[in-house]
Formats: C-alpha cells, sequence, structure tokens
C-alpha cells in the first residue's frame, strides 16, 4: 500500500468539515499542511513486523499524529512561535483562544480514533494517555530549562525522552500489539521505537544548528538559547564563557551565530551530539535483531538510517 | 457508601504527586479544591439504578471530573478569569504556560483513567472523547457570542447542550453502561442527563443574577454582557433599549445591576428562564419512568430537584 497517500486520506476523513467552521479549520490547519507522518508510519511498518496487516494500525497511527499535531498547538502558543512547517502558526491565524480549544478538540479526537481499534483497546487507550502526560511532562521540564543556566545531560536526556521519544516507542509498541505480536517482539520494537525516537530529536537539534530546516529560520534553537546537547556539552569545556556571550543572544548577527557554531566545532559539540545520535540509531538498530527477517524489518533498519540522516 | 469521600479519595489518588513539580500542583490546583462532584454522583448512582455496583463506576466518574476541570482551566485562560471556586483559578497562580499544560495533563489522565474500566471500554472511551470534542465546539460558540449583538434562543439551547449538558447525558448514560442495564434503561439514563444538565446550566446562569454565587462576584455575568437566556428573552420585548445601555458595561455600578435585574424582572424573562428550567426537570423526572423504583432512582428525583433549588 501507498502508505503516505492512506495516512493522508484518512487524516484528511478523520478531521472533515464541522460547526463551529472556525473551530474545525484551526483543527485542520496544522493537520492538513503536511508532514513526514513518521509516526503513523513506524506504527504500521512495526506491525507488519510482527506479521500483521499493516492497515489496521492506520487508526492507532492517525491517533498519535492528532497527538503529535496538538502538542505543536500547544506548544507553539507557549513558545510564542508564530511559524510551523512554513505557515502561520494556529494562534497566530486564529487567535490564542481558538487554538487552544483547537489542540483540544485534536486530542479528543484522537481518543475517539483510538477507540476504533478492535482489539487491546484498553490497553492500547491506557498506553497513548499515559504518553500524552508524559508528553505534558518533557515539555514543562523544556520550559524550566530555559529558567536555568546549566542543565545537566541526564536531565536534557529525559526531558527528550518524554518530550520526542515517547511517541515513537508508543507508535512501535502499538503497531506491534495491533499486529499480534509476542511479547518478545513488542518489546523488542518497543525499545527500537524509543532509541530511534531519542536519536532523531538529538539529530533535530543538530540540523537546526548545521543544515536549513524548512519551516524555521537558520540558527534560531542559538538566538533563544536552547538547550541543546551540544550546548550542555560545550558549557563543560574552556568555551563555556565565551559561549555564554553569545548564546540566548535573540539579535545575534549572521557572523556570531557562525562563532557559535565555530565554538560547537572546535569544542567538539557537534561530533559528541552527533556520535550519541548514532549511538542510539545503532542501539535501536539491536532491538530489530529480535525479529525475523521481512521486507518491514528492512525498512525499520532504513528508517534508523533516516534519522541521522535527513536535513530536514 | 459515602459517595462524596470515595469520589475525593479516588481523585487524590489518581492525582498524586509527579514530576515536575510545578506541573502537578497545577494540575492538582484545581480539583483538590473542592467541588459538587456531581458528575461523578450521576454517574455512581445511574449505576446503581440499573442494579449495578456503584464503585465499578468510580473511575469512569473520576475520568469525567478530570475533563470537568480540564476545561476549566482552558476557559478561565481563554476567558481571562482569574478567580475559580474562590480561589486564583490555575493560569493566575502558575502562569499561562503551565495551566495549558496542566490542563492538557488532566485530560490525558482522564483518559487513563477511564482506561481502566474492565468492560465496554472502547465505546465508554468513545464516548467520552466524542464528548470532549463536543464541549470545545460548545465553548467555541459562546466564545463567538460575545461578538454577536443578537443570538437565537435556539443557538444559546445548542451551546449549553454541548458545553454542559453533554457531560449530565454521557455521566448517566456511561454509569448505566457500566450498571449493565438494558438498552432501553441507558437510553431513558442518557435523555435524564441531558435534560438534567440543560436544567442545570440554565439554573446557573438564573442564580449568577439572583442568588449570591461562591468564588465569583454577583452580577459578573451582567458586567461581561453574558448571551444568557435572559437576555435573549428580554432582547425581543420593548425593554430590548434600555437594557443595551447597561447590559455588558464594564464598570456597571451596583445600581446598575439592580436596573437590569428589574428590566429582567418586568420583561418576564426572569420567570421564563425558571420555567424552562423546570421544563427540563419535569423531562429529566419523565425519563426515569422507564426504571425500576429503587434507592437510587429516589435519589436521581432528588438531584433534578436539586439542579433547580440550588443556590450556588
Amino acid at each position: 500500500m501507498d502508505r503516505l497517500k492512506e495516512i493522508n486520506e484518512a487524516i484528511e476523513a478523520y478531521l472533515q468539515n464541522g460547526e463551529p467552521r472556525k473551530l474545525y479549520q484551526a483543527m485542520q490547519h496544522l493537520p492538513l499542511a503536511g508532514g513526514k507522518r513518521l509516526r503513523p508510519i513506524l506504527a504500521i511498518i512495526s506491525c507488519e513486523a510482527v506479521g500483521g496487516d499493516g492497515k489496521k494500525a492506520i487508526p492507532f497511527g492517525v491517533a498519535l499524529e492528532l497527538i503529535h499535531t496538538f502538542t505543536l498547538v500547544h506548544d507553539d502558543i507557549m513558545d510564542r512561535d508564530e511559524e510551523r512547517r512554513g505557515i502561520p502558526s494556529v494562534h497566530k491565524k486564529f487567535g490564542e483562544a481558538t487554538a487552544i480549544l483547537a489542540g483540544d478538540a485534536l486530542f479528543a479526537k484522537a481518543f475517539e480514533v483510538a477507540s476504533e481499534v478492535k482489539e487491546n483497546v484498553g490497553i492500547l487507550v491506557k498506553n497513548i494517555a499515559t504518553m500524552a502526560r508524559e508528553i505534558c511532562e518533557g515539555q514543562q521540564m523544556d520550559m524550566s530549562f530555559e529558567e536555568m543556566e546549566e542543565v545537566s545531560e541526564e536531565s536534557f536526556l529525559k526531558m527528550i525522552e518524554k518530550k520526542t521519544a515517547k511517541m515513537f516507542e508508543h507508535a512501535a509498541y502499538g503497531g506491534a500489539i495491533i499486529g499480534g505480536g509476542s511479547d518478545e517482539e513488542t518489546l523488542a520494537l518497543r525499545s527500537y521505537g524509543r532509541n530511534l525516537g531519542m536519536a532523531f530529536q538529538i539529530w533535530d537539534d543538530y540540523i537546526d544548528i548545521m543544515g536549513k530546516k524548512i519551516g524555521k529560520p537558520v540558527g534560531s534553537d542559538i538566538r533563544e538559547g536552547k538547550k541543546t546537547l551540544m550546548f550542555i556539552h560545550a558549557q563543560k569545556t574552556p568555551y563555556k564563557e565565551k559561549l555564554a556571550k553569545l548564546y540566548g543572544k535573540k539579535e545575534a548577527t549572521k557572523e556570531e551565530i557562525n562563532s557559535v557554531i565555530e565554538i560547537f566545532k572546535e569544542a567538539g559539540s557537534l561530533d559528541y551530539a552527533k556520535n550519541k545520535a548514532f549511538a542510539f540509531v545503532n542501539e535501536a538498530k539491536k532491538c530489530l535483531g529480535k525479529l525475523k527477517e521481512s521486507n518491514a524489518k528492512e525498512e525499520l533498519m532504513k528508517l534508523a538510517d533516516f534519522a541521522v540522516k535527513r536535513e530536514k
């Protein structure tokens, strides 16, 4: 099946028009603006990797995508971000009150969709509800980091585990449960998803510095003073003071941004983050050893590599 | 069983401390500040009214209470209300970002709790997820009313049905499903809950004008220009112009508030709203005719009367 097409069609069908019009337009704004759909894709392939029919995992995968989008809508309000995926954020376009509500309604819709799963609905709903609460914990940690001068690597990893990796973990785990995998298989895929998510987030911060992420200005993490793994690493080196003068400077020039990147290079922080991401990818691939050979397994291997190769 | 005590203990157990501390404090703020717990009580009595063990409905009832609280937390942000239940609203105390997150986390927690129901978990989760989305629709309608000069009674009733009555409807319906009621019984209780909720909301607006609602200044609906049933009725009488001068005046004096109340009296709007609430209560009681005699049924009768007798 053409997974992306089926996922997109399902999302469109679940988010069809309703009343009041403004609320539904705000709900549709971000989910219908594209996206890689990594979480539903991961759920579907994980279902297939244990011998299940991938189609059965579509509603569950869509539920995850809706939860993902709901968190983006609310995070953008909290972080005052005005752009997302190259278009205005929901609160920028529809106002803050409607954006809060649209996020809530997407969250509710996610559980409507998830409840359509035929078997194991109780455990699947419980898992993604706990996951959603942990994502909130992760976002709260992330916000608290903004007010802290130093953040430990341990806290940072805990934060991205909750905020990002949990959802990859449950995409793979839930997909495997729907596919009827054995305990060994479902737990292996759960661990795969978690490691994949960790790599994904570290790489995401890395390409914010190095690459050209679409829909976001280059160096925005540097201007915002985001506590990334690179920053946390560099702070433990003699470059700490030099970095402190430039990092988090809202009006930093292009030259200053480049200076920060140079510092990260010289301090070995870029390599450090890169290697950390690679290590998580290797760990993820190792988990796949528990699965029988299949096309789906091959795809999971490729997905792991993609997580640390992509440039957007 | 002492229902209120059991419900409160369950809520406390479900909302025990977690990390980050600030998020959990914000989550606990409103649910642990008391409240009538009408929704869980309604779920429990409805369960008993069809011959079920009321204890089995506690997690489901708590899930509803958490959803109710989550909507209050977010509504207070949207409406810029700084007080609730006589204490500062969550965003006033913890800041807006944490309040958005605390609401989200309460919503997530509600589904964690609801997923613990042993039987019919799929349908129960679907029902309350749809209900939550409809509550969002109701809140969006309510906000849009603020910008409208005239609102039809039909639109008003549709709004309170979504924003308030749906939750009473699903409390009674879900409780009856958990109690193993027949289709006739569960549908009768569903209709009972809906009518009870309609009466409850109309009466709530009525006592805002007439009574002394705890935790809210007297006449606040008048100062905010809230489109209540009384206002909608009075707007269709010759008092319309007199009312327009005073209704929605932020800095209205006590005398001006009293003038509005006088207008509502003379225009017959107070009686109109009161009678409408009574009519919904009668409709609710009629639904109970389908149930066998029991203590629980008696209590549902009393609950219906309470909805239009209470003064806070």
